[in-house]
């Protein structure tokens, strides 16, 4: 295994982040076109050592905090939804075993992760009923296809939902990515978020150890082990936000680079271009305040761990709701409207300036934005919030 | 020249465009893929007779009305902005004669357009000045490059315009596709209306005929001469408005045949879907009884010809601005949306439902909406619109 | 009873309403400052003939259509949406006894309202349970109180909804105002429509005859029998945007009158406020294309009298319930953002610009407009569409 | 003077502030219908010691930070806009001579707020320019009238803006309420902030002395100096928020205490009334975000004083800009939207639930959000941004 032999110093992950995003940029159009797998992206991202941002100072990682990693996934986002999606999603995986493990499975999978640099990734989906886990020994065997597995293409470790037959419940496990009968399928299309590799998993008869699967406490077992859903909600909210920017900032530079006079008013001066821009800007900033307050949030309840009541894991998950469903909606007016600051050249083929809306519009769409909103209103209303779904 | 042999009866004609409507509709995601020429569909339209629906009775053609005319545009555009687009244009080069030529050039297109079927496209952006006429001996010489030339690929008839070097003004000719020097480009790529063909046409020193140029009264002269912008404008309206009923209709078909159980509701049954299905159907019933009336005042308009007088033609153009900017703004939320009724599976990439939002975001950029909205409320406020401009 | 000897012709009704229109305008803030009843503009409607209007020419009325009686009612809206409600609302009891009643009822109640120049009123508010109707002898005993009398003060005639205890069902009864027992308060104080005199009504013991019961075929007994809601939601429709109308009428006349330069622009000028008025311009051209659309179709299902069907019921109450919604936000907007144009100048107690808002905000109201949109969002997915409620 | 002799702890101001909220809500909506002057509620300010929380510590104050106070401002107004308008802009007219004047002047009208407990206002309106000041012997003559003069009545001292007219420039003077020949008319009459006391001011040969002349440094001569307008904004964004949130506050109660059923469907678990909570309270967060942020930016460009750099200035205007414009925007959404999930029975004419809108429409006029909105783009864009103006 071949990575950045010393970690830079903790207040220059962000700036590692920011570079790594530069970089992607310039490739990001093309591989929007291309989709499939940014193996060369993966791998430069595995060499920069951010897959282990997270691993706790006890196990010997950096235990970077929560905001400051948030906000690299958000950077990234700004030059491609897609790798901010798998590396966000490496981390929900990573630290799935914390939520859902034993003491002994959360320092075999930290060491793990620091020791081999794995990227993480999820076969997950609780929609998707069809990956069943049968007694087998001491262990399990575990087959089914499983669909929407961010990630899963290149990964080194899956993080796998199943049916348990007896109970009906599922249960979860992490499997290598390279175990025998796992088959990652390359069949990931989509209209945006193209090489997130969100495709089919299928496990034929896959061996799994008992100390492999995470039934104790298991998932939602605790106020602290619903939080999975909410971290996945939070990571959510800073692509989508990065992506807006991402567009934005693109509007601007086309802008500035393209004088365009129309009823004898330069672009750069067209109150009505200036407005736009404006309001765009305005709702930008208050979707970013609201996802740096929820990852502020976030962090402190991470802190708590088993000593979070289930009110503080409400609070945070309302928060983080609130930022998810407000990024949305300003995203998708800014990836829009962007074209009308622009104008009628920036519709060409080769700029794939749609790519912005056409990622924010994919991701926005994991589960409903209005049941969200919903639930939002019932607990300002009535208090009343699910205390643990796969979705809030 | 093969086509139908006998015309169906008037009534018939909006059935006919229906036909070809479900026939294209079949193909649209998958050529919306490939973009290029539309060749096959184009030969469709040709056979069908729908080429020769404005040709007026005098000159043995059927005359039908404007407003039949226009929905079977909009028609189309449910099933395919593009093919709408460079039919909509066809009925706008075909009757260029008739605003800016003599009655001898008017009966000379009609006639000719009757008897060779032609399918007339532009080569006429005047925000490009590439394109250079000077006069050489009884005729003129059309020499330079034209962007943004809808429908020019495949096309019969060309109306160009170009500047004339000693009036630095804009004229306008009537070119055949095919004459020697005429080479149209086969460049257009974009992210919408990609079977537009809206490429580059390049004029290698091709010879004009002076009774080609169309300057008797010519552009502008009369406020019916002015009238080629509105009908520019009303056909963009209504392919908006059709492409964003194409887009509502398609999320109904997909939600009715797709089960889908949300927090244990029924999608058909979800109040957030129904919501938003009743709010985009009612913003389209707007947006059609708009154009639906703009088209009633076009045909008054166009019935008064020379009698026309400039406060009536802004009265339309009004109306016609108001109708596309209503559809527009109309347009980009319902293509945007619609995915929220449908959920994450519609963003399958071989649905290509992205394809409504990116074929009306790259119509609805043919000129600056902001400024069309300020000069109608310049209007209603101040009673003042600018007489005739290329966009107004 | 004192009125107009000879009744316009009937093109010059709608000139009566604008005349009308303009008179109330001159005093409409200050009643609305006062609240109470409008006895002046009441009895200056009385003497203006507008009371006869849709009494059917067998009966000796002018039977003036539908589209120029509810235009009329917009109109008055423009300039007071109190005097328009309570007009509209009169048309909406005088034809009561068509839908519920028998012939001989209906001609009863048409030719006394010829003979006696009658202005009607309803108590009729069915989520109000109060109003009992018992047996007494050949007749009835009505006994309760009513609340949301529309109109009722200075009224003549009373359609009244009352319990029935043996069935728990409503009937519809037709009580003259003046009748002993019958108590008008003047009650209604509310934030808008300040004159429509809605508050409650006291029935104390009120004799009530056989006939004067509208029985046969009663309230949604046939799909005619049912249209009375959807008048009664068209008249809101027509009120809403009359009031919406009204209040851009009066800032472009704010705009024009008082120069105002900010930043160097005069507020003439000012591309943002003309931007708005452009926007508001447009939205409420949509809003009266809808309701004149809607207009058209209501007198369509209205001449159809018994023999409508069930499902062009549904087709025109979708019309109606569209129209009102988009009027409803379309309004909101419009009546909030015109201050935007106007400035603070413009908030000056004196002129009370804020009616506008009051007016559309409490008419708006009359029952949920989210339920409606989600109807009509039901009938466009599965076609289902309540077929006769008190509000749809 | 009268008033609090032992201040609470710093910590205990915020709960100074919410005591003082509660109290005077429940008469928020009686004292809405008086209008006039609310001399009780303003004496129970003046005992309470809030009016004394930005004295510097060096002169013998508390130094409550701006945050704290800023929110104190926001939460008076979620109980009474005018009320936080008059204390809000008593702190603005307290802080002036900071911002412009000498030290020995500064120093003087702390101690004098300390001392006599002062209510500042203001007679500042730039737009206005009747107010002339012409030397006289050592001091000045202060002559003319001025409209917009927030808190005047039974203020203690005004901040006054004349012009020299040597100049033709605005200087600003401080002038006790009580001097000879200040007349406070009692002529503020509009539709929302009806308790602001925003009338004429009338100067008659008043008698200004040299040194009550803030003309050292004056107004905009640092960037320091420029900062008095952000605070200005930063007030009325507060304000606007506090509005917007106390409207949401009240229409959940009213919801919680009266059921109500439609279709079948309790108005608490109405999916629409919950989204419209869920929505309105999401973009209340992100508002208070945003003016919370601009808060903090405050404090720091404060504690800068003449270190204070003009990029820097900017930064802190534009944040400011930024949350006031999304301010007003969301909250005109939120005042006019309540009553859909309250219902017809809320336009109640003696819940004066249509204050909140008339509130914050009011306030929201000061000077045109469009520009300010622009201004913002202008800077986004092309990183222009006015130096100073009155109103940026």
């Amino acid at each position: 295994m071949e990575m950045s032999s010393v970690m830079a110093k903790e207040k220059d992950y962000l700036a590692l982040g920011r570079e790594l995003a530069r970089e992607f940029a310039l490739t990001a159009a093309e591989r929007d076109a291309n989709g499939g797998t940014a193996k060369a992206e993966r791998d430069r991202i595995r060499k920069s050592g951010l897959l282990l941002l997270r691993v706790p100072k006890e196990y010997g990682g950096p235990n970077v905090d929560w905001k400051t990693v948030l906000q690299i996934v958000r950077e990234l986002a700004v030059a491609d939804g897609s790798l901010a999606h798998v590396l966000g999603y490496h981390y929900l995986q990573q630290v799935t075993p914390h939520f859902f493990g034993t003491l002994e499975q959360r320092e075999k999978y930290y060491r793990g992760s620091l020791r081999h640099n794995w990227f993480w990734a999820n076969a997950i989906n609780p929609r998707d009923r069809r990956v069943i886990l049968t007694p087998e020994g001491k262990g399990y065997r575990l087959h089914g296809k499983k669909s929407f597995c961010s990630g899963s293409k290149d990964s080194d470790m899956l993080v796998v939902s199943a049916i348990e037959p007896d109970t009906n419940q599922f249960v979860i496990a992490v499997v290598p990515s390279m175990r025998e009968g796992v088959v990652i399928r390359d069949d990931w299309d989509c209209i945006g978020q193209r090489q997130t590799d969100s495709g089919t998993v299928e496990f034929h008869q896959v061996r799994v150890e008992g100390e492999e699967v995470l039934s104790n406490p298991g998932p939602g077992s605790t106020p602290f082990a619903t939080l999975r859903t909410v971290l996945s909600q939070l990571i959510q909210a800073q692509i989508l936000v990065g992506i807006a920017e991402g567009a934005l900032e693109e509007s601007r530079k086309f802008v500035e680079t393209r004088p365009r006079v129309w009823s004898g008013v330069n672009n750069r001066d067209d109150p009505h271009i200036l407005y736009r821009f404006g309001k765009m800007w305005t709702h930008l900033q208050a979707a970013k305040h609201l996802v740096d307050h929820a990852s502020e949030q976030w962090q402190e309840v991470w802190e708590k761990q088993e000593q979070l009541t289930s009110e503080e894991r409400i609070e945070c998950a309302i928060q983080v709701a609130v930022a998810k469903t407000f990024a949305a909606d300003m995203g998708l007016q800014v990836t829009s409207r962007i074209f009308d600051v622009m104008g009628a050249s920036s519709t060409n083929g080769s700029l794939r300036f749609d790519r912005f809306w056409r990622n924010l519009r994919t991701l926005s769409l994991h589960d409903p934005l209005d049941h969200k909103t919903r639930q939002v209103g019932d607990w300002f209303l009535n208090r009343k919030y699910p205390h643990s779904e796969f979705y809030t």
